[in-house]
C-alpha cells in the first residue's frame, strides 16, 4: 500500500495539474437553500474535462510518471469516467492509454474513452474480469496500471476540488459533502478540507443499496461483499484500502439516500441549477435532503462530480 | 413609440440591476468549437435568476419606475419566460405583478411564476386573446403595463448581458449571436455589442418556421403575419417595432436552423456543455453549425438565453 498522500500531495496535484484542468465554477440556489434548510454551494466538476472529477486525478498520476514509465503507456479499469480521465491525460502527455471496461458500461462513457484515443478493451461486468482484463493488457503491452482510487496520486489529484472551493467560497464552510464509491473523492476531499481548516466536517453520500462505506466505517473493517444494486454507475466499487484508512484518520461521516431520493434529487439539479449531471453526481445532495440534520443552517459545499449520461432516456421518465 | 435606447440606457440599466440579477459565468467546449469551426464562448443566462436573461430587462422596467407606479403593480403577458422575471422583479421591488398566459404555456413556466407570487390569468393562445387578457386586468387594477420586448428599458436591460459578456472574455469577440423573437434581447445585443466596439458583428438566430426577424429585415418592412410553428415556445413571436428599428439601424444578420438542428444542438449543448437549456436557447448554436460561413475561424460569443422546460420528455426522445 502507498503511504497516506497528505495536504502537500494535494497542493503538489494542484500546482502539477493546473495547466490541464479547468478550474470550475461554483453556484447556488436559492430555492435548493430552502427545501434543504442549509445553505449549498455546488462545486461543478460536471464541467471539468471529460465530464468529471475524475480528470484531476487522472492527470497528476499520469503527469507524476517519468518520461520512461510514461512511455510504456496507461493501463486502467474503469466503469466509465476514470477510463475517460485516464484517456485524456494520456492523450494530453501523448503516451497511449488502455482502458478496460466492463460492458455495463453507459453508451455515452464507452464512446467517450474511445473519442479520446484509448484502446477500450471489454471484459464482463465482474471485478474478477475486469481484474483479468488488467493483467492481460499489461502483460501484453508493459503499460503502468493507475488505479481508479487507491492510489495516493490520483486521491490527491481529487482533492484538488476541494483546494478550489474552499478558495472560491466568499465565506468559510462548515461541511463539505462528496459521493464516496471506491473513496477516491472522498478520501482527496478530506485531506484537502482539513489541511485548510480541521473545523470543517466531511461527509460522504452513497445510495443506500451501496452503502459499504458507511457500514466499513461504522464497523471499523472493510467489507467489500455488499450486493450493489443502484442506478449510480459510477457508484459501484466498494471502498479502497488506502480511501478507508484515510477516511478513518478524518472521522469522515457517511449518509445514504434511497434509489427515488436520488433520482428525484437529480431531477432537482437539473431543474433548480440547470446542470446536466449523471445519478452518481445526485447522491449527495439526495443525501443531505434525506438526512439533514448534520447540515440544517450551515454552509455546506457539494462536490458535483460528473455529468456524463445517456440521454436517451432520463431515470425519471 | 419610446425613443431607441443607446449604449448609456444599458450602461444605466446595469448599474440599476446590479443587486439584483447575478454574473453569470462563461463556458467553453473544444469539441463544439471543432465541430464548429470557430471558438464560441457560451453565456450562461440560463443560470440567470428565473432561468432566463428575461429577468435583466423586466428588472430594469420594474425598477425604473417610480414608487407611485409601481405601488399600482405590474401587468404583462408572456408566453413565459418574461412572465416569471417580471412576477420576479415585482416581488423583489414588494409590488403586485399581474401576468396574462397562454394556456399553451409550459406547466414548468406557468408554475414558475404563480410560485414568484404573481397573479396568473389564463388566455387562449392567441394575440387577440393575450391583449383582450391585458387590457382587462390594466382596467381593473391601474397595474402598469410592461410589454416583453417592445419597450426601452426591456430592451437596455437584455443588453446587459452583453455587456458583461465582452468584459468576461479573455479576448476580443469578433460576432456575438443571439435568439431572436420579438427582438428585446437581440437589440438590446446589439445596442450593447457596438456601444463597445463597432467591429463586433452582431447576428441573430431563430426557427426557420419562425424566420420573420429575418424576412422583416431582408424586406425592410416588419412582417407580422407569418405562420409560426416552432418546438421553441420563447420564440413565437413577431419581431417588435423597437427592436426592428434598432435592429436596422445596427446591419444586424439573421441565420436560420430547422426543428431538427435545433433539437441537435440543444442535445449537444446538454451533452459536451452539462447545461440544461430549452429549445430556445439551442436556436444559436443550431444556426452557426447549419450556416458557419459567417463564423467560421472567428471568436463567437453565444448567448444561451434561457434554462427553462419542462423536463418529462426532452424533444430528442
Amino acid at each position: 500500500m502507498n503511504a497516506l498522500p497528505d495536504i502537500d500531495a494535494v497542493e503538489t496535484a494542484a500546482r502539477r495539474i493546473a495547466p490541464w484542468v479547468r478550474r470550475t465554477v461554483i453556484l447556488q440556489s436559492a430555492s435548493l437553500d430552502a427545501l434543504a434548510g442549509c445553505e449549498l454551494v455546488f462545486k461543478c466538476e460536471n464541467f471539468q474535462r471529460v465530464g468529471a472529477f475524475k480528470f484531476r486525478g487522472a492527470c497528476n498520476a499520469v503527469f507524476s510518471l517519468d518520461d520512461a514509465d510514461a512511455a510504456r503507456g496507461i493501463a486502467t479499469q474503469s466503469s466509465g469516467n476514470h477510463g475517460a480521465a485516464i484517456a485524456r491525460a494520456a492523450q494530453l502527455r501523448g503516451v497511449p492509454a488502455y482502458v478496460v471496461v466492463p460492458t455495463s458500461i453507459a453508451a455515452t462513457k464507452r464512446a467517450a474513452i474511445a473519442r479520446y484515443g484509448a484502446r477500450v478493451i471489454d471484459c464482463a461486468p465482474t471485478m474478477a474480469a475486469r481484474n483479468a482484463g488488467m493483467a492481460e493488457v499489461i502483460a501484453e503491452t508493459g503499460a503502468v496500471a493507475v488505479h481508479p482510487f487507491d492510489d495516493a496520486r490520483v486521491i490527491a489529484g481529487q482533492g484538488t476540488a476541494t483546494l478550489e472551493l474552499l478558495e472560491q467560497v466568499t465565506a468559510p464552510l462548515d461541511v463539505v459533502v462528496a459521493p464516496v464509491s471506491g473513496g477516491g473523492l472522498l478520501s482527496g476531499t478530506a485531506i484537502a478540507a482539513h489541511g485548510r481548516s480541521t473545523h470543517i466536517q466531511v461527509w460522504g453520500a452513497e445510495p443506500a443499496s451501496a452503502a459499504d462505506a458507511q457500514a466499513s466505517l461504522a464497523q471499523g473493517r472493510r467489507i467489500t461483499e455488499w450486493p450493489i444494486d443502484t442506478i449510480c454507475d459510477g457508484l459501484r466499487a466498494t471502498l479502497g484500502e488506502l480511501p478507508f484508512a484515510i477516511l478513518r484518520e478524518h472521522a469522515t461521516g457517511v449518509a445514504t439516500a434511497t434509489e427515488d431520493q436520488i433520482v428525484a434529487a437529480m431531477r432537482l439539479m437539473f431543474e433548480r441549477l440547470k446542470l446536466v449531471v449523471e445519478p452518481s453526481a445526485a447522491v449527495a445532495l439526495a443525501a443531505i435532503l434525506a438526512h439533514p440534520e448534520p447540515f440544517t443552517g450551515k454552509r455546506v459545499g457539494v462536490i458535483v462530480s460528473g455529468g456524463n449520461l445517456d440521454l436517451e432516456r432520463l431515470p425519471w421518465q
